[in-house]
């Protein structure tokens, strides 16, 4: 890699989740993993056991020769491990004191503390991964369904790294052809190279475009869908809200790091993650009258992405509804007519005077569980349509470094393509078409700066 | 074992404690480990690996062909394992969804749904550990405090276990002289052998007695010491409860399987593990004037096995102080003379009117943290004092089924004592001695109902 760092200290960290459990994990890597190990591990020699194997045994106290926990040791040496280092882990019971003394123990015997991402950093700096895998092991752990799931597991075995680089090579192929031309200039064959740059520009620029349209459904699969249940009281909000949350689809989650004040809830909707903004303001009015009202929802809005603005047709439109159908207009939005179990009083055409775009109107009876299937429908709709071809494969861009770059590529192959067709000589197009292939370079970490590698590895948990 | 279950189906379940880390670990035990880890893993043939390796690979979904992750799968082959039958051991990246992905796969490819504990059930059942190292394992799993975790390895490794098996041998021996007697009549040792059995019996009792009077220690270092902080509005609790907060002894605790709503508050002083009882009711006044008095003080009483009764040495003893105290006479209980930064108007012989009896009052200002270091010695010697010799070992008996095994063990010395003490024929007397020898024998899960075995492990945690 291009990254300057080569010594590297030998780090530890807990790498299971936090918390009670049957096992946890406590993982070590660098030159020293094994010797530090050794030196509060009681059992075989671990300096002299096979590679890849587990080794039972205890981890004691040197200074007071104390048994700590009864262990199964497993050592894997480099380069076949996940940071191409010498890996140890140790599998011990999963009791929150006994894991974090033999983290101290270890901390105190020669490793130092990881830092977040630490592992997978050295993984990416020692070559084994691109940074886009990097980035997909993260998305991977916070994967709020199979799909988003799967998008990231593709690009973990390398799925955007391979196409990216497929783009990259198409690029050289024609960098190095212009270059044959400059060094034998008696072939003159710039006509036939100019023709080239411009066919291959404008397939890698096509494509690119293609790539950069997923990035919308790859930011959802990643953040979920920002989605406010808005209405004004007792028109169904809260009973939608506990359809959403029964039936298989929560997805409670604790954000890392955080209290459990800022929980924040996810429902699988057909493969879709939605993040339900403000439920607390709906789980708040659960059991009394519900009295989430207009001035709520309003603040609600402000965080959406998607609204799902409930309307009861048992009741005339209200003041209140005709505020909230206004205050929605430019969002994207789908309006549920609730209460279709009693006589109605405002039907989907009555609509029309007030929703004049193209919003979908889906009747509902969210008591009886009616038509809560076309919502559905219509929310997975929502999310693949806004895809392309690419879609079907899992290959996304599925952040906004990645598009960033992509977007600089894309530019740079414009100004290819812009400079072909006016004539401007090949070797400033050169310039143009070198930018578009670094570009492209640093979505998989070439040259990618060390406050962007910092940055990035950060915001991963701790033990990974 | 006594228990005739012998065949055992494939159990699996997410050993990790449940969330999102950097390694989750989905365990399978059984005859059929291996071929149900074969069936959605792609890689080596994992039934040609040797025993207790790693091994590199993919999880897929055989009826797609999804590859669901990249994982290491551990290998081991029975009996060198925690069950004693066939382990895989699924090292994964630690996402919830990926891990749920995989467990179901295994469900759905042959594996059953393990139930709680039921690993360290079989290893039970297998004979590899007897019944107080299993209850051990979940003392390990849930220690609040260095000590308790010591107690809890020490068990696991059989010290309570070599203990019991030492003392039953004793008896056995006395016993085995008395058989021998009525096969040889002839030599008219009737008297000898009562002698010794009078000599075992009584020796084995005292040491049953010792050890039951670990009891409480046990219990306490089990549960935690269970401990309100009380006082009249203002004198300090919330101060106090910080201070125990902070300084790294908080070991604040989600209760397996509950809501947040039921988080446990535990903190450390000196080893000794504190439950902190109705600390939600003085956090929630924590910004305001602090508003919990009285009332709710009496609740929080009821459910304390320590009071921590805090009043203000810059005020004048009042009513609601005077109330406090007569509630707490008959509890456990030490009074914090706080504020001692301010001019007195309480010393502590002003209160020997008001508290008649040996309880420690100890002046601190909790907001200049002084006087609080007497607080945790007088904690930690509370709870030390209780043991005896015992207490210096980490031989404790640390729950209530022990107890009573060994209660029961106990009387029946009593009557072997009685008895030979009063002439009753040797063979009616070592009916009792008998009793001793079986019901310590339970103590290790000797003939233990299924019933009990059922009961015990239910109480651990899924995938251990």
């Amino acid at each position: 890699m291009a990254n300057s760092i080569t010594a590297y200290d030998t780090i530890a960290a807990i790498s299971t989740p936090p918390g009670e459990g049957g096992i946890s994990i406590v993982r070590l890597s660098g030159d020293e993993a094994i010797q530090i190990a050794q030196r509060v591990f009681k059992g075989k020699d671990l300096a002299k056991v096979a590679s890849h194997t587990i080794n039972y045994g205890h981890i004691i106290d040197p200074t007071n020769q104390d048994v700590v926990d009864e262990v199964m040791v497993s050592v894997m040496r480099a380069p076949k491990t996940y940071t191409r280092e010498d890996v140890i882990e140790i599998n011990c019971h999963g009791g929150i004191v006994d894991t974090n003394r033999i983290l101290q123990l270890l901390l105190s015997h020669g490793a130092r503390m990881a830092e977040p991402g630490e592992f997978t950093k050295r993984a990416f700096l020692n070559g084994r991964i691109d940074l886009t895998q990097a980035e997909s092991v993260m998305d991977l752990i916070r994967a709020k369904t199979d799909k988003a799931m799967q998008v990231a597991v593709d690009q973990l075995d390398g799925s955007l790294s391979h196409l990216i680089k497929h783009l990259r090579q198409d690029i050289f192929s024609v960098l190095g052809q212009e270059e044959v031309n400059i060094d034998y200039p008696e072939y003159e064959m710039d006509e036939v190279t100019g023709k080239m740059m411009l066919e291959k520009a404008t397939e890698v620029r096509d494509h690119l475009q293609q790539l950069m349209k997923t990035a919308n459904q790859g930011k959802i699969l990643r953040e979920g869908l920002a989605t406010a249940i808005i209405g004004r009281p007792n028109v169904g909000k809260s009973s939608l809200l506990n359809y959403l949350l029964h039936e298989d689809k929560a997805i409670v989650t604790d954000v890392a790091g955080t209290t459990r004040d800022t929980l924040e809830e996810y429902v699988n909707v057909r493969g879709v993650p939605l993040k339900l903004v403000d439920t607390a303001g709906i789980h708040h009015t659960m059991d009394k009258v519900e009295k989430i009202g207009v001035e709520r929802s309003r603040k609600a809005l402000s965080q959406a992405d998607l609204v799902l603005l409930v309307l009861d047709a048992s009741a005339p439109l209200q003041s209140d509804d005709r505020e909230l159908l206004k205050a929605t207009k430019d969002k994207k939005r789908i309006i549920l007519l609730n209460k279709t179990d009693l006589p109605a009083q405002i039907r989907p055409a009555n609509l029309e005077a007030v929703v004049t775009d193209d919003t979908l109107i889906i009747p509902v009876s969210i008591l009886k569980t009616d038509g809560l299937d076309r919502l559905e429908a219509a929310i997975a709709k929502l999310f693949f349509d806004e895809g392309i071809e690419n879609s079907q494969s899992n290959v996304l861009v599925t952040n906004a470094r990645q598009y960033g770059l992509l977007a600089q590529a894309k530019t740079a192959l414009d100004d290819v393509i812009t400079g072909l067709q006016n004539d401007v000589p090949l070797d400033l197009v050169q310039i143009d078409m070198t930018t578009a292939w670094e570009k492209m370079g640093e979505v998989v970490g070439e040259n990618a700066p060390d406050e962007l590698i910092t940055q990035l590895f950060s915001q991963f948990c701790l033990g990974k």
